[in-house]
């Protein structure tokens, strides 16, 4: 069953990672519950749906297949119901954005190479996939977009994509791809815990 | 003559009713008659050009044919010239914008059922479809996106495309999307009139 | 060589005019390194890509190949090294964002052409190709779109538009396109050398 393919695997748990993200930033905003879902879906589905449109890969991968809007309307409600529990958890709630960052950032690389682009531009690709759920949720919200802000949020990625093509000279693409999420994820987690950030100009 | 086929007239008339409304927020916030236009433009056709490219639909609708382009620039022009009288029909106007969400919501969905697509997401294909025109035009007049402070807005749509599923299955394609676009419309009116709000969280 | 056509070359030089008006929009913000290439990029192919999706020439232009991308990186990096240079040259930058807006009014024009929509359509379409960058740059920026405060940047590129069409009647195709990019160019320098402006309603 493709469906239980590893890379599947990794975008769904991207997903939840990035529904919870995104229904938090909402209900920080005080939106009513159709608004909370709707900034999830957009957090989780943005991303991966620029990266599909800009590739052609259409119509976009969570139209073609019921189970991923399943995934982050069910998260989105567990995200509403259990918020409590999972306010006192912001490290857990930023190890989950991190996470969805990593999976995210690798699988928009890997749809680039399948789509025979530039290693290159796939890691542009897998940083858009990344990156830019984060940035339409921030302008429907009007804040300053993430990408701005948190300068190790796209760098994160960009070097997890240059270290996915460096290991797959030595190594085999699920073991590539593994090591490559845990940089973009550890890089970021560091990145917070001491404060990295890039120079101004 | 395909041109005057039913689904044809309906969205004929919504992108006129959008290019109405875009117009008016244009002129409220004293754009330049170039301004104006334009953003008639983007709100009549906002929602079908994200439709059409979320299911590769592509060159999008608009592109295809003179006949829409022109019918919303002479609308735009129209709503320039006769401000005054529009102005003093507030109910008008909004009875314009309502049925335009119902006629937009309807054709989304059903260009969604005719690209296969899983009936759940044609809901939400046909919701964005209805109120995405609006949030590009509040996304470049720096407001608050339409869809977080009107709650019925989206919440019509959902409830209409439901209902026009249902219908699907007792009554014929045109019978099912009369009554629904008639749901979404009387839904938003009904909305407005008892100020009905969803829940926050 | 195809990659050294005379819309090839144009293009680029379109895009580099474009990638320093970015740079130096992000840099006047104060964002970082990272953040200053990300916008340089957005400006830079922000409107082609919009172009490209439109009419389904997918993937975009500047995935398929790597020139672009370098091009705009290094023109990036230029940029923000020489800063001090260019800061003292904002008429020239000016020019540079004139012509970059002529060159890819009358590249999307063609392309809609290649892809057989109807000349009044392209028109629109060229204009898109050039403004839409600078409308997302400002979106990420969070500053009034630019279509909307210069009011003479949209309107000077319809205007180069329909002259190329009248063009085509009695010139060759590249003699029309030097004449309306130096139409658009020219009446973008006069409209803000005597500080035209269209009426508002």
């Amino acid at each position: 069953m493709a469906h239980l393919s590893y890379v599947f695997i990794i975008e769904l748990l991207g997903t939840m990672a990035f529904a919870v993200s995104g229904a938090f930033s909402a209900m920080e905003k005080k939106l009513d519950v159709f608004g909370v879902v709707v900034i999830a879906f957009v957090t989780a589905i943005g991303g991966g749906t620029i990266r599909d449109v800009l590739i052609g890969n259409l119509p976009v991968t969570w139209m073609r297949d019921i189970i991923a809007p399943s995934v982050i309307l069910a998260t989105a409600v567990v995200a509403i119901l259990y918020r409590n529990i999972f306010h006192n958890l912001p490290k857990t709630l930023f190890l989950f954005d991190s996470l969805g960052l990593g999976l995210f950032t690798i699988t928009g690389i890997q749809k680039g190479l399948d789509a025979g682009i530039h290693p290159a531009i796939c890691v542009a690709l897998g940083t858009i996939t990344g990156c830019f759920g984060g940035v339409i949720r921030d302008l429907l919200l009007r804040e300053i977009p993430v990408l701005f802000h948190k300068e190790f949020y796209a760098s994160a990625c960009i070097v997890g994509g240059v270290v996915y093509f460096l290991l797959l000279y030595v190594v085999s693409a699920p073991v590539a791809q593994t090591v490559a999420i845990v940089v973009v994820c550890a890089l970021r987690l560091l990145a917070a815990r001491f404060n990295w950030r890039l120079p101004a100009v």
